[in-house]
């Protein structure tokens, strides 16, 4: 069972597709799947041993990315001067099957926000979270700094740029032609030009990718446009917000409560982005409504 | 901000529907979007306190069947003769917004096998789950009784039966229709009668919940067909095995982890689930194929 090496982002697989009904048809052939396999992060500062923060599912690719996506959406990592290292663990304890699936973070010095109390006595529920109703809207609010939102007072993307974010995003992405499997998200700059894009079994993870490759390079992930393949859930908008977009474009709807925290957060979120179409939910100013 | 009622599947909200270009036209107008709120699922037994053990963003409505879902796939909750109680939370300190957000299960018994250790130092991300690796598998193939997938040998469930589940689930979905933005999870018998579908904005929800809902009326969620309307994951396999499902149908794309899972338990996956044709990925015997 020993591998010596990373995991891809897609996996061969042997199948059976079917035409069904009285002309029907099976074709045995090979075909590719989105790998997915756990990836566990973990964390330490100065002073503090090496814990494990979280465990997500995802495609392998840019873990070091993800890792950093997902503290910088935390609060807890804040620019890429925080860093030390991330690596790959070298726990021997680990089998040869987990070495690929288990990412240290250290951090340079204490972070300003340790990592969320909900992270000491909780759940695994998938789109689970550790927040709760109203308070979580003010928690959200309180950690990320919503300020960051203000730097787009007054500019306006225009909104035939939004409209074409989906074509872009599936224009770079590469694996989904081959799997049909993965989520995607990307960063763009005020006339749409992409940034960065990262796709992932995980619609989260894909955003916590795009976020980190902006960090570990150095740069701030607050840029104009972040566009996500899938739906605008609480946690997408969560991100967002933490990270400083200025607009957030999907191709399929909002949930209510991803809606109240980007109203109150000046994060314009807009839904339904689809052959020349799209509906405005929030902060419509920032794009000419 | 006090609440008197449930909050509703579904929310109103004011947007702006725009179409984009020179002819382009801005109508403001109210819709409604998939409502997203936090559910906290709290546990105990005899001798045991109500203890937290998952939190979930949900799409309220069907709570109960959640809970009881979410406890049967982790292998803490066998049957509706285990539970004494099901029930909102009374507890003086939650704020009014709360009350309807907090779902405690009260055994009858202490549980076979307890709330998973994972529980108990993790990790809230999304999609998140505390498995790793190969292990994860073995861990699931050890939790869940994967006898439970011989009850279908030597069955067929003829695939025009399951290439006609996509169109079943959509006709028994409701809230669909006005929002857009939730994920349906079906179980039907083997001619592809539905037997009890559901919704939610998380996608393992809506499987938690159809599961749940058999239990609590005293039925095996063992039934021959389960269809979702996303993709299928780890996780969602790890559901179906639990359940003790006979084959498990998908309109998008399955995994590698998952196609992995389902190989080793003895579970049918059908993807691709569209236009007549489907893709066979594990166990094809019992589709006939």
């Amino acid at each position: 069972m020993s591998r010596s090496r990373r995991p891809g982002p897609s996996t061969r697989v042997r199948v059976a597709e079917v035409t069904v009904g009285p002309e029907g048809s099976v074709r045995r052939h090979e075909d590719r799947l989105a790998t997915e396999e756990p990836l566990e992060v973990r964390l330490s500062w100065p002073g503090r041993p090496a814990r494990r923060v979280a465990v997500t599912m995802r495609t392998p690719g840019h873990d070091f990315e993800l890792a950093a996506g997902f503290l910088h959406g935390e609060g807890v990592l804040t620019s890429a001067d925080d860093l030390r290292r991330v690596a790959y663990c070298t726990d021997v304890d680990l089998s040869p099957e987990q070495e690929f699936n288990v990412v240290t973070v250290d951090l340079d010095r204490v972070p300003l926000r340790p990592p969320a109390e909900r992270y000491a006595g909780l759940s695994a529920a998938s789109s689970a979270c550790g927040v709760c109703g109203t308070e979580s809207i003010d928690d959200v609010l309180g950690r990320c700094d919503v300020h960051l939102q203000q730097r787009w007072d007054g500019e306006v993307v225009p909104l035939d740029v939004v409209a074409a974010l989906p074509d872009r995003l599936r224009e770079a992405q590469r694996v989904f032609d081959s799997t049909g499997g993965l989520h995607a998200a990307g960063l763009f700059d005020a006339a749409g030009a992409p940034l960065v894009v990262r796709e992932d079994v995980g619609r989260h993870n894909a955003v916590d990718k795009v976020v980190g490759a902006r960090v570990l390079a150095g740069h701030s992930p607050g840029v104009p446009l972040l566009c996500v393949s899938g739906r605008i859930g609480f946690e997408i908008v969560q991100k967002a917000v933490a990270a400083g977009i200025g607009v957030l474009a999907a191709v399929g709807a909002p949930s209510s409560l991803a809606v109240d925290l980007a109203t109150r957060a000046g994060l314009t979120t807009v839904g339904f982005v689809r052959g020349g179409r799209c509906v405005v939910y929030s902060t419509p100013a920032r794009v000419g409504v």
